[in-house]
């Protein structure tokens, strides 16, 4: 048997050597997917202390944590945003200017923890949407505790702040941990306005492209995506537009770049949509076309 | 660096006293998620022992493997639940009576350790019918060791247990735990009869006040929903009621509290129904709304 | 409490006794699912040297540690594959004809070692296929550290290598391990050619017995699956044919396993197919049922 | 590189084949290491509640958790003791009867749980007599936190029930972790009395047939050894018996099996003893032979 | 067997009622030995950044890293002095005056980082002490990666510290975790100047009340004890002051709160003194006292 | 709070700058401590098979397994070799030639596992010395399992190899991390003959320039040492000559780089010697100076 194996891994190595694209063994680095877990897991402790923990903190804790997990998170921040900033860079995709890829990421993590309060504030009004939103919910804690809309919509307001700063790789990899976590899968460019809220959430799609306004809330199983797939339109906004104060149930797909689903309407389950609707208008499928046969 | 940083972290501790909805440090401790996470692990392993494990269990070993399984859960069941009771207590929807919340706790994990072979008679029937139900489940072993829709209907009778007995907080951690590794949403408070079976699962959402009768089979993508999602209506029955020996196929969509699927119904994949459904009724959706073009 | 414990542990030991379904304790040994998840790990990294990691691997400790991999997921390979082996003689399914299921399992492994490049290759076409597909498709880097669809198609090319080797529960823990983390329901019996992309995927389901061609794409929500569940059935193609160049947009259904979409095809989102087409056909939902109403 | 590592696999596999005294792969299992170890800190906790863990111990959860560690002690222990009596019975060196080893372990093992209060009682006398002993003791907490003499004590009373019931290895592995630990070497087969206290302790030899009586001291660098080590005098008698109430001091080395030191006898720093001292005997080492010179 | 072991259960049950002296379930809580061992090792890395870590440390994440350290460390150290005061204070052996225990611990923990970097200056004189008086030390970073006696006197400046401020319990426990790995007991009342090494170390014992000046080397098995052992001295000078410049060789005794060791004296290989030696004296054994025979 | 902690973060970081000595942040990397205490463990795993682990192990995969710890230790190895390696290159004691530093590991690795199998056998003989050499050695087996006699000359024997070929530090943290463990200081440079036993251990110490013969047995406390201590005297032979078949007993001390005892001789406990002893000779403490006094 070792013979043959030992034929095995030296086919393997040498795999590694002609297939590039699959393997970047012996090249610079990439970004951790385990630090970008610990990394989201952080975040989260830090964004809502008190409740990822075993026992409750004291108030007089609170402070020497937070120093510390800041002080930990930002080390952590630097070594992967560096990594990654350095991919873009051999990429030719980014420029470091006159600064370092070490100075860089540093800027871009200390404007993170500057943002960082603003952060909790949109998500306090997040979890408030969710609340009122859901005849179930019996709690602001059950909503931070258990509900998957509330912890993908915590993940994409972190992974976006990375988006925007030209950062490659991290937000994606967030952003596709937590679709793995909640079936609910938010490109880090969407734009995504206040009091959001996704009730069930799997199978949720929402496109790089997308801009949703406030107050709008989500079914488990909506699309908002493209109409085309051409890789050479990939700098078009290629997803749709929702406004204020909408609701799309589950099912519904809403797909176009220049597709605007106006202000108030609401978007009934299964809908297919592929161009605009005007504000407070209600679009729902006909029920006209099943067929019911009983059995005798 | 550490001056940003050091402002950024008095702005986070301060953001820690204003919104109080997002925080609750220094205040009373909630359940926490890996407690609960550990627990359910733990009551997988106590119901179906040697089935988690690397190696098999001898027959004299499994004695003392649960009699100790028994009271480790015990402890922090006993745990998690008082912190659940004692939420309830403040929040003003639950009062222990004479008796401390200590006391609470230990009645209800007494008696969910007196119900617990039963809901093993229950989870073997819902086995069976996974087993019976698809013609690609090649053993009995292969349900319990891989099926998402098997892990859903046990993780639902334990979650609803402690539902039933009015805890908070717990039941829909374990719901959404599962929820998230198998893509199944059901709420606890789901009423779910004998012998039921879910395949494949992804995008399932079973309402907190459905109610599903016995021999019951649903596919991937089924939505048991509300009509209204109101919060004044959320102590009604919103949800609907499946009848005994309906099979759901992919996708369907069935709301209402009023809405009744008779016993013995197929409901085709993609229906959308919103009212009631007579005994042995087949309902599907008509295929002739669809275009067919092609290319030359 | 103790007592009523003490009870409790009685009726659950007395439980193990009498449902045989449930519980195989004392019996001979199933496969570990956790062995099952650390195998799946170690096999991502061997496929793809340097994206696990949280540091750059330098060239020449590659083949030191491609070396110490193979013989490391060899000996728990062999030791997960001879207990399936064995589970399969003891069900009636499976003979080692004069050979111990020791043996027979270091051929399977043996022979999957020397498959591992060629499966690389394959990988390599998938993640081709998956970069020029998605227009937000930033980089070959990005598709391998966050696609959940190509996460798939490693985890399905190497279930389906152990299927094929007629090695069973592995395969299928392997899919659904798979299934969870990325809501992508592969059965590990499915053949599927190269260059395969699903974008998205959540809710994708695939039969066993499906044939997919070279250059097929998937989106979220389709359903490649069976007209009839009877268990009688097993053993027959229940599940459709797929040839090359198709692409199937999200929530679309094909089921029936004599259905065959012909090369070049496209079939629209939530179309439902349960007859053949034919090549170059565009099938798509005819927008016309859908009311929308205008409130003033 | 790889070529030269692989003959040197081959090299060492081959000498597993031929040093047959220092391999035992393949054979049958002997006790392991870490699983002693796990013991021994488990039967620690088991005998001092509240003494090893973060918190403090509720009174109601202590019942819970002592017959969750009994449960798990026992099936732990059995499976070690086991394997050392198998391990005598292919030595030739026992016989379990017309019993499986299993059943013998099972018998060991139940009559240590309840032997386990007696050895808490004797326990409790060593922990008095260490804090009486020490002026620098500040409490009896402190004497069972950090006292390296009340760990040997403790250690060897558990050490030595495995011995009294001819389980091999076991109790020399205890004592040797302790040895480890503590740098004092108490051979498990010794015979130690009530209220014995160890000061200091490192570089303390006590042999297989010590008799100790009650209220003795030692200190640091005490020798309880033997004069003839032949190994054709293993069953003799070969260790010194030490009366109660004797002290002995630093260094101090009293050798042979006839060697008595009588009741309340003190034996001085660095005294070398081969015969034996009547009771109430002071013996020192005569401070003449030192000399002294200064400079100038 | 299940009967047998619920009788040794309520049997150690009752026995943890009954000897208050050896138990603490249930009262207030003491010091963490896990936790004092983990504060142990995060003040090493705060000491020494750098040394024990798996790669080197980049100047900037410093500190980052070292803020991070502190304020985690501060934390740990607040809760676990904080059990230590109340245990005092329980005692009736310490008071908090009108503050609380928790303020007590604060003021302690802040002085303590605020005396940090006057022990790393005290420990880098001991290093080079270490350094030029062990003719086998090859460098600098031998002596901090390998040395015990040099780990002795690190553990020693700590422990020293809190002993100082009154905290109980913590003092010795930091000690005995350093005898336990050295072998080396200084009790963490004595006193100790600059610039002190000890080579080997095994054995050695330094008393509560011990007094040592500067640049004194002691050798493997050197006690620094008392003459008398009675509790009622336990307040009084009971061990020997050594001062400046005095070298101490391997085994040798030194008792008694009385006896001063002159300046520049040399202490020979087992020399036991009881009485004071004046400055710049060497005292040795006389080697006359020893048979030498030849066998033919 | 905070700002007295940020006042001493800011003076603990100034300090990292000025005791140079003290710390090597930013510089170039060491070795670790706990890849060197891996790398023991697994070199204990590789020589000993089925002796740490918790279960038998198989005759078929051990070739696997010997072959996964080979590829692994080599890499470990190698890294950590390396980085010692370039240490010395700094200090200007070692040049790598026209090699890199990284290809001297190499080559110093591929040695070590050639050399491995001749290890084995040095050891099987020095565990054969142990069993003869101990009435209370019940077995082989024991030996190896609890003997820290044992344990430390497999560490002696492995960390020597790296001495031997100018490896820097980790022999030294080898030797000194089994010093920590059974009290027994050996230094990596002694020479160290076949079949060599230390019985109890606790307190030996062997210097660097020690040669020791062959059938040599220690006990506990026995100090082979050097006279003079002088810095520029360490590149002489300090420490004594043992020749074959020597017994020392627990307590003596040798001294001297020209001190030689001759072959068959016998060293009585506590004697101090510092001139050569011819072969065939005893040497023991006169009894006659010891005082003797009875109490009435």
């Amino acid at each position: 048997m070792m013979n043959r194996l030992d034929r095995s891994i030296g086919a393997l190595v040498d795999s590694y050597r002609f297939h590039g694209l699959v393997n970047h063994s012996g090249g610079d680095n990439l970004p951790s997917q385990a630090a970008i877990q610990d990394i989201l897991s952080g975040l989260n402790e830090l964004l809502f202390p008190g409740f990822r923990e075993y026992s409750s903190l004291g108030h007089d804790t609170l402070q020497l944590l937070t120093a510390e997990r800041v002080h930990h998170l930002a080390r952590e921040l630097i070594e992967e945003v560096e990594k990654s900033v350095g991919f873009s860079v051999r990429k030719g995709t980014f420029s470091c200017g006159n600064r370092s890829c070490h100075a860089v990421a540093e800027l871009v993590v200390e404007n993170f923890f500057e943002e960082a309060p603003a952060i909790r504030s949109a998500l306090a009004m997040d979890m408030d949407a969710a609340f009122r939103g859901d005849p179930a919910a019996k709690s602001a804690e059950e909503v931070i505790l258990s509900y998957p809309g509330f912890e993908a919509i915590v993940t994409h307001r972190l992974a976006h702040f990375f988006w925007s700063r030209d950062v490659p790789l991290i937000p994606r990899m967030m952003s596709e941990l937590c679709h793995s976590r909640t079936g609910i899968d938010i490109h880090p460019g969407a734009t995504i306005g206040d009091a959001f809220f996704i009730d069930h959430g799997t199978g949720v799609v929402i496109g790089e492209t997308t801009v949703i306004g406030k107050n709008v809330k989500l079914y488990q199983g909506v699309t908002l995506g493209a109409l085309s797939v051409r890789k050479e339109q990939a700098d078009r906004k290629r997803h749709p537009t929702i406004e204020d104060d909408v609701t799309i149930y589950s099912g519904a797909t809403i797909l176009g770049g220049e597709t605007v689903i106006g202000r108030g309407s609401i978007i009934g389950g299964n809908v297919w949509i592929t161009e605009s609707v005007p504000p407070d208008t209600t679009v729902y499928v006909s029920p006209g076309d099943q067929v019911v046969q009983t059995r005798h």
